[in-house]
């Protein structure tokens, strides 16, 4: 039970405010949840205890506002705020407001959210904390250095934008005849995208997987990881399944993984629930990318393998109570799998919003669903199209694998396009039953 | 999954249709759902592989119609019936005719069926594999005989009709001088009743338990039990709220039950998965009363806090697998409650047929669902009032009653009357909170 937060408005919508109402009223909080003129019809506003209305439908209106949700936590005299995923949740900015009006905002402080935002920082704090990270170089300038550095780390190298993003000026490279020809193109080409010339070079890993770890860190210095999530299917870096534990890593990496992520975590002086990603290489050799120091989509996978509730343990730690976990009491239990049901053409994920005319929710053994939507309710066009998680649960992969295949089959959304078809072809897919796939499938095999 | 036993034709309706199907899926089987005319917007029949309408609404017409049942059975050459609870769930005729048919029965044989159902037989059969049963006199006729009896075993005493049942003919007795004087009205209205005045005198266990344990057993003469549930929230002996485990006893009773359960079981011979009921007094006394050979509404209590799937074990036990779990491996994990949903008026328990309006299920952590209704589903008149299942999960009992609260307050019935506002009053109430209530709780308490 909370025993000083009270009040908890909820910045965010659609089933991760849902998932935080619950979490909230099972410990005896009071909540508030926050709409939009586009999410008048939202369950969230229904199921809340308060709900109060901020501004247009354009996430810039309300969502992303941040003085009309001041207002709101003014209005209701919240004392604390929640903020999910995505919108506000990783923003200092936003945090440092938050701890500067004395309101609680349940996550990180916001010193440590501006460090795990700053790539190059994060860099820093791994290789400090002894955490691996993918081999790289300083900026390099001339192709005698490059030269030098790939031969250091071995090829495949990237080459790198230093002020880059989004692939552009990027280059994979996988000799000296190709280095020499290549760089000064991407340097060129970093130049004319962001004015800026410098280039890392960096170990290019092919192939790889995307598994990440869980963190738990109250305010007083206890830590513990809660394993890991396999998050390998993705469509253009959008996770679109994921689960735990993964079917690719042993016992040992497993440990490893997770002690590197809870040093990393320790090193940013992290609290709350976050992740630290990393992607793994065909030889199970794993590369610190980033930490979300927030709930990500994918917890309840861990939720149902752990029996622990994280964000319950969120909203605890944040009223200041200690982590009453030790590393030793999280016990691996089965084996769950999520899927990600949105609304999209299942063939080329364009989205696809509109009116739920039909539906029937899987249930039963081992599936659990969170969700926001209900038979009648108009998705919105302003934000994701995340619609239900399917979270299912069985004592080993194999069963879990064939009530995930009888969840999908059973769950009935009609009047729009849904991604169910694509998990029931993934379900087929060797490679996700042998559990080798790589991030690369999705793209490979099902955009052709 | 199911090696011997392909195509299975469910012999039931709504809810628990729907729980087969999810197991026969999961087990790589094909299902095939019957449903009569009342039933043709039900969710089994799109659900299955296959449907069949087998006759009128009325469950003479259908769901009791056993040649019209047999018919579905051999136009799609099913090789396997699975009866649910209710309608032909424990009538040896039915599984005796299949039996003959070569049609495997998913339930116990017909002998046991035929001796479990008779309630001299299985008093008996509890004596002799030495099961506590509640002390009782062979049928008494004069009064000289009768306060021997009473002074023997104590009073309260129940004087019984023998041909007798919903409580004609019955009466409590506290003293001699009420033995004396009821024991001759008692004789009359049980001859004016069932036309045989011949009575029993038995212990009355005021203000009892109701404790059941869940049984599964192979054909090899492997047993084991899954620990028990408590059933004591009742409204005239209609299961109402059952909960795993009990919080009245302790492990040393739990213990003596499951054996004394395991051990009835073994004299009957009994196969698949069934349940032997005992009322138990406030001195944890426990009495067996009866064993019911089939799936109790109530079982997904225990596989919440189990992990052990009971449909799919009858299933496998069927389809003639062994057991491959020991008493050894039956762990209880936390706490789990089950709410009966009906279509229901809260406070008359009359029956409230209808539409459903609107429909917002629960979900999140620690939520299961089973049900088959949906938005625009008309409850038809003819069947029990069962809507769905809610089945709640936690750390604690504590923690389960906190989500069980919220879970209520969640969903969403418009449309007609539920039993929703009768469950949340249930958990305000302190003989609930304290797990000290009794079967008579609800007829007390609660129907003024």
């Amino acid at each position: 039970m909370l025993k000083n937060i009270k009040r908890i408005l909820i910045a965010n919508r659609g089933e991760i405010a849902v998932r935080a109402i619950r979490s909230i009223r099972e410990l005896g909080g009071e909540s508030v949840a926050i709409y939009s003129e586009g999410d008048k019809n939202s369950i969230h506003k229904d199921l809340a205890d308060i709900s109060v209305c901020i501004g247009g439908p354009h996430p810039s209106q309300s969502y992303l506002n941040i003085p009309a949700i001041l207002s709101a936590v003014d209005l209701v005299h919240a004392d604390a705020v929640y903020p999910g995923y995505g919108f506000l949740a990783e923003n200092p900015n936003f945090a440092a407001i938050c701890e500067k009006s004395n309101i609680k905002f349940i996550g990180p402080s916001s010193k440590t959210l501006k460090l795990t935002g700053d790539k190059a920082a994060a860099r820093e704090a791994a290789k400090k904390a002894n955490v691996p990270i993918i081999p790289g170089s300083p900026p390099v300038d001339q192709l005698k250095d490059a030269l030098e550095v790939a031969s250091k780390i071995g090829y495949p190298v990237l080459i790198k934008a230093a002020a880059g993003g989004g692939g552009r000026g990027m280059r994979v490279v996988h000799n000296d005849q190709e280095l020499t020809r290549l760089l000064p193109l991407a340097q060129r080409e970093a130049e004319s995208a962001f004015g800026d010339k410098t280039v890392y070079i960096e170990k290019f890993i092919e192939n790889p997987k995307h598994i990440e770890i869980q963190i738990l860190a109250d305010e007083y210095g206890n830590i513990i990881h809660l394993g890991e999530r396999e998050c390998s299917v993705q469509r253009r870096h959008q996770k679109l399944i994921e689960e735990s534990p993964s079917p690719f890593i042993d016992e040992k990496i497993r440990k490893e993984m997770g002690e590197a992520a809870v040093r990393f975590a320790k090193a940013v002086g992290f609290t709350g629930a976050g992740t630290v990603e990393f992607i793994v290489d065909k030889d199970k050799n794993f590369y610190f990318i980033e930490m979300n120091g927030r709930i990500q989509v994918e917890h309840p996978v861990t939720e149902m393998v752990t029996g622990i509730d994280i964000v319950s343990w969120q909203l605890r730690i944040a009223d200041g109570q200690k982590l009453t976990l030790s590393q030793d009491d999280v016990k691996i239990n089965g084996h769950a799998i999520e899927f990600r049901i949105n609304a999209e053409d299942p063939e080329t994920f364009t989205p696809s919003p509109g009116k739920i005319e039909r539906l029937y929710l899987p249930g039963g053994y081992g599936v659990r669903v969170d969700t926001h939507i209900y038979q009648g309710y108009q998705i919105p066009p302003y934000y994701d199209s995340l619609m239900a998680k399917l979270i299912v649960w069985g004592k080993t992969r194999e069963e879990t694998i064939r009530r995930a295949k009888r969840a999908l089959q059973e769950f009935k959304i009609e009047g729009l396009k849904t991604t169910i078809p694509f998990h029931l072809k993934i379900l087929e897919h060797k490679e996700f039953l042998k559990g080798t796939y790589t991030t690369s499938l999705v793209d490979r095999e099902f955009l052709k």
